[in-house]
Formats: C-alpha cells, structure tokens, sequence
C-alpha cells in the first residue's frame, strides 16, 4: 500500500526484478503509485522496465501491476446503459481500419461499443488520426457526452480521458523511448489497465501476429493473448482473443483518408475480402461475449443499418458523412516489375513506407497529412502483369518520395507460381 | 564518431545491448558522447545501464567504453614530473583508510602519488571526507597546484575536478538510483575511465571481496580484476590488482576522525597490524610499478619519512597536520556478552553502521559528522572477556544509536574456539 515504503525503497524493488525475483503486492502498488505521483523517476521506471522486459514476471505480478495501474486514474461504469457493452483491443498492424466499421456494426446489433482510442506513433495508425481526416470531427469528448452519445447511438469511438489510468500513460511514453516496448508483461497490463479502467462488460483482442505486429510469430503472440485473456477474466470483464495475420498489410490502403474510404466500402456492403471477413468474425465474438445470439452481423453489414450507426456516429462529433475525403497532393505510381503472382507484400515495410510519406508521426508532437500513405493494387496470391499498377504512393510532400519507396525496395515478390506456406488471416482463438 | 548517428538511434544501441547483441564502436562512441551532451536522456542511460548489467560486454566492448568515457573530458599528463607516478584505488570498503598512510609513504619511496578521491555514497566511506575531518585540509585544488605539491610534495589528495571523464560522473551518479551499480563492464569501465584520464603512469588496484564490499565472492571480483588490468595495459598504464579479503572490516575502526587517528598510528610505525600489512603491500606494488627498486618501504614507514611527508602534504593543502581531530559528543558501548574468541565481525553491519550514526551520507547533499563512527576494540581471532567494550559508537546526534545497533544485531559471534576457514587478508595477485 502507498506509505508503506519510504521512497529511497526504489532502488531495492529495481534490485529485485533485475535480480529475478517476485515482486509482491506492496512494491508493486508502490512503485506504480509513487511513479506516478513523480517519486519513482523516470530514470528509475525504465531500468526497472528493463530488467521486467529481460527477467520476466510471474501471472500474478503482471495482474497486480494491471490493477494498480487501474487504481492509479478513474474509472468508468456504463452499467447504466440500457445495453451490453463490449470492445474490441487491436495489438496494432498496418493497415488496421478495422474499428472503423466494426463500431458502427456492432452497436447495429444492439452492442453499446466504448471505443477509447489513441493516435499512431511508429509505423502503425492510430484510429483517431484516421477519423480526423473526416472534416468536422472531434475525438475529444467529456465522459457525459460519451456516456449519451453511447445510449443514442450505440457507439462511440474518441480519445481516452486524462484521468484513465495515468500510470500507462506515462509509463508508455517512457517506454517508446527506452527500448522497452517488446516486453509481454508490460504490452498486456498497458491494453488491459485502460481497457478495464474504461469499463466496458466485454472485450475481444485482436492480437497480431507477424513481420507488421510487435509479435512476431505465433508464439509469443499466444502468450500475450492468453496472459490479456487471464487478466481480464481477473476483473470480471468477458474477454476472448483472436491471433490474426499480420504478414501482410490489411485491406489496400494504409494511411488515414484511404483507411476511411476504404472502411465506407466495406459499410457499403463491398470492400477488401480480408478486411470484410476480420470485421465480420470480431463483430460476432463482441456480440456473442456481451450475450447476444439472435443477430447475424453479415446481414447487419449487408443491409445497410451499420452505415446508418456510423453516419450517426460520425455526425454526433462533428463530423460530416458526406464530406469529400481528403486527397494528397501528389502520387507516385510503382509497377510490376514483371509478370507472375505476388507471393509476399511486407507489411512493416509498407507500414514504414506510411508513416514516412507523412501519414504517421516520428514525434508526439508531429501533425500527420490526412491524404499521405501507400495502396497497394494486388494481394499476396493475385495474378500480377508487367508494367501495371502495384503500388501508389500518396503525400502532400513529394520530397519525400524517396525515403518512403527506399524502404519499399525488397518489400513485396512476384514469382511464378504462388507459395503454399502462407499463414491464414484467422489463425486462432483464445478464451 | 559523434555526427555519425542520429539522435533517434539511441532506442536502437538500447535495443542492441537488450538483444544481447555486441555494441559496435561507432555505437558506443556515439551513445557516451550523445549521453554527455545531453543527447540521450538519463531514462535511455538508465534502460542501456540495466541491459549491460544483465546482457554483459566482451572485453572489447568494455575497452572501447572506457576510450570515450576518457575522451569525454580533459586528460593530465605528469610526463614533465621530474620522479615516476603511481596512482592506487580500493573498489570499496569498511574502515579502509589506507590511502592516508599510503600515499605519503609511497612519495617518501621517491615515486609521486595524485591521488583524485571521492566522497563517499553509502556505507563506504570517502576519502576526502576522513581528510576533512582535518581542521582547515581543502580538498579542491586546481590542476596546477595539484602540478606544483606532486613536485614539491609527491602527493596530493584532492577532488577529482568536473573536466575528467565527465560522462563517467554522469553515469555513476545514474547508476546508483537505478539499481545498475554491480555490473563489472560498468564498475570495471568507470574506475579505469578516471584513472586514465588522471594521467598516473601506473596503478595498483585494491579489488575488495567479502560482506563490505561490491564483489561478494572471490569468481566475480577476479574477474573484475582481471578486466580492470586489461584495460590499464591496453591504455598503457602499468597495472596490477591485489584481491584483499573485507568480510571483516580492516583495522578497528571506521568514520572520518576515527580512521585518520589510526592512520597517523601506522605512519607513527604502529597501528593495527592488517592495516600496516596491506599499507605496506600496496606500496610494494606501487613502488615496483613505477621501476623502483631499491627502496624497502617498511625502513621508510619505520623511520619517519612517511609521516614528514604526510605533514607537508596536508600543510599544503591547509590543514593542521598538529591540530586535535574532533571527537564526537556522544558514545555507546557495546559489552562481549561471554567469554570466548570473536570469530566473525561483518564488515556491511558495521559499514552500514557507522553511515547511520553520521560518518556517511544517503543523499550527496547530505552534511556528515567528523567524529562519527564504530570502534572494535577487538578483530576476529582475538579472545574477548564478558562484560569488557566490544565495540565503542560515537555520534553527535544520539538519537541515531538505536538504528545503528539494530544493524549491529547478529553482525558478530564468539565462540569458544576460533574457526579455521577465514580468507587470508591478501587472496590473490592479478598482473
């Protein structure tokens, strides 16, 4: 508990961890609580994450690290609502639009979705830049608003409140800049801590899996999903995880405009197969989790009514759905170099490749370009010809041109018959 | 080189070392020059820090850091001195006083000692601290009249000044509220960066192990020895490590006034006989290091050409080398509570003893008190009568006797016979 140690205990916990012992209960609410409080310096949390990324942590220290990270901010109750409420977490991919039209979709089903999202760092989006490039929309919303946009609309997608779980705020910037991302232990208390503080009934995890995602084989990928499953069994939140393919980017696009013009596709009925069939299976896992059996999401998506939630949605921060999207000012067009199939598209490369052509940001501080990103025009197993379209670059900034197709040199392969070795987008389930 | 890198690889060499990868020279370059301009922040130094501790370096790796920790800062040459240098430095330990004794001896030998201390953190004591115990002794001295009493005196004991090794500094004081001081390429590259830097044309180490000291076993200290060696040979430094035993404490007493008043026994010719023998032994090496050898230091010790030395030292420096040490206002002591033979005195229950009773500081702004301290009036081996002083505390601030006996519990044992397994004082020679 808070007061039990004197603050020069500091240097002990980090001992301790580096040393390969268990934490207990009092260091960890301590060093969570005094870190946050600015006692414990940064200087100190980064070793220490450092020694939690090399020696590990047990089941149970990474649940007491979630919940006093939890114990740290606020936390929200949507047990008010007149329905089930359930979200869905993605560890992060290129080209990952999914929440754009699995929000609308589910709360079509009668599934409230809390969607507290952030903004990209890296060479992965965020979701908030994405539905900025819509002209009008806000992602900062106070808790009332949230709370009445969820009761009339059913969903709502916007940014986490200050007050949420202030530790992983912080302890996540630390992080990015320490060398300490990749640590399992640290990745599934972040996610899960705001996830529960946040409140909703039900969670389901998309947790990526490949050369774009921070797991890179299945693996380890299965250890973080069954240790975030765990932690949110422990708190009473329904939560079930889906290892998903992130080999190859999602869908055609990565960038913010081309994601939300991609996702009204999708909404519309149409779209990329890959990104229709992981919207569809994540919406019937959130309905299932929050209880209800009676609705078919294909049918939901199909006839229109999420369109309808999500012009709704769009319109209640601001936004107009009607709106022309944004264009980058300027296009670069790569062709095939030759005839064949497309065997691999790299999707850190293209997620890369993104971020330089200004869709993402280097910095906090950074303003991304709502046009910028990279389309591809064929899929990993497409038929492709010589002197076609593959790929367009798109940025206000043509300087920039080099950089991003610099890093695309290498990134996809044409041969001439397909491989057999290819992962599935689904790969497997964890309850 | 510095300019080769961007600031935004600091999070790659972390991730490197963390990979346990071996750092190339660029990247090290780079990473010491960038840490000391500021570049990298002590939340990066911190997480590199813990990811050497647990990853390790190759000797390559370590000598290459001690290169741009030197060339981080200034550098002295005593070339123009008209005699040879010879420089000592203890890895730490309780009551080891012996630099005071040692370095006026050694410049007695014909052979001049600049000597750049520290203060001490914890509960090893520091040099400069027992010297200020001195009434008007001044430990900062600029580099020319530190050029002057090494010519006119032979040895000098002051201040390392804030151009030597800077990142070094830097590092250290990082290291120590991170939990990342026992890491031997970090404790190895630290002593060595600054002993070059300083200029001596030989050193002796005195490489402690035991309870007392930071290498609690033979294997590790060794070891550190051993790469302290190579990197003093590599620099051109003629080097060799004695390993002397601190699971005892060294002498009979610890504290500032307490240590310089046995000091001045053994440059008198008496004093505790394990302080005499390694006082001598040490100026063996130093003596034999820098090429001289026809001098017997035990016949200069005896005759008092140590002691005119150590008086002109600390006149020069302004101190009273006549004047009455202070004595603290409080003492408490500590029976033998049977017959027998004191067979253990631990030299971290002491240590940590006589820093709570003020002899030491926990923070470097701290204020310590001159005659604080411990005093035994007996080391193991020595039989001890129930009800005769064990041990004699002295504070200014007697409130603080309760913590320092509370260390004292269990730190000795008596027994009917003496045991037969206790490390010799001098364990081994490194060359």
């Amino acid at each position: 508990m808070p007061g039990t140690f004197e603050s020069h205990d500091t240097v002990d916990v980090i001992r301790a961890k580096r040393d390969a012992a268990e934490l207990d209960d009092a260091q960890i609410d301590w060093v969570i609580d005094a870190y946050t409080r600015g006692v414990v310096a940064d200087e100190q949390m980064s070793a220490l994450a450092m020694a939690i990324l090399l020696n590990g942590m047990t089941r149970r220290e990474i649940g007491r690290w979630t919940v006093a990270m939890i114990a740290s901010g606020e936390r929200l109750d949507f047990s008010g609502l007149s329905r089930p409420t359930s979200d869905k977490h993605s560890t992060g991919g290129v080209g990952d639009k999914i929440t754009l039209p699995l929000a609308p979709l589910v709360a079509a089903c009668g599934v409230a979705v809390p969607q507290l999202s952030g903004r990209g760092l890296g060479h992965t989006g965020g979701t908030l830049d994405k539905l900025e490039s819509i002209p009008g929309w806000r992602a900062d919303l106070t808790n009332a608003r949230m709370m009445a946009q969820l009761e009339s609309v059913g969903a709502v997608i916007c940014a986490a409140g200050a007050g949420l779980a202030p530790a992983d705020k912080k302890l996540y910037a630390l992080r990015d800049v320490t060398g300490t991302v990749e640590a399992i232990p640290l990745i599934a208390s972040s996610i899960m801590s705001k996830k529960i503080a946040e409140g909703t009934g039900s969670l389901v995890l998309d947790v990526k899996v490949g050369a774009g995602a921070f797991m890179k084989d299945v693996a380890s990928a299965r250890e973080l999903a069954t240790t975030m499953v765990a932690l949110g069994a422990d708190a009473g939140v329904q939560t079930v995880a889906l290892l998903t393919d992130m080999t190859t980017p999602l869908g055609l696009t990565a960038g913010n405009a081309l994601e939300v013009a991609e996702s009204l596709e999708v909404l519309a009925g149409g779209g990329p197969a890959d990104v229709r069939e992981l919207t569809l299976a994540l919406a019937a896992e959130m309905i299932a989790a929050a209880g209800v059996t009676d609705v078919d999401p294909a049918v939901v998506l199909q006839d229109g009514r999420a369109m309808d939630v999500w012009r709704s949605m769009i319109a209640a921060q601001g936004g107009d759905p009607a709106a022309k999207l944004p264009v980058a000012r300027e296009q670069h067009v790569v062709n095939a170099p030759r005839d064949g199939v497309l065997t691999r598209l790299d999707a850190l490369a293209v997620g890369v490749a993104a971020w330089r052509l200004g869709a993402g940001r280097a910095r906090k501080e950074d303003v991304v370009q709502a046009g910028a990103g990279v389309q591809w025009h064929a899929r990993p197993g497409d038929r492709v010809r010589v002197g076609e379209p593959l790929l367009t670059l798109h940025t206000d900034t043509p300087e920039r041109f080099d950089r991003a197709l610099s890093c695309l040199e290498g990134a996809f392969q044409i041969a001439d018959t397909d491989v057999d070795d290819r992962l599935p987008l689904l790969i497997d389930r964890i309850t």
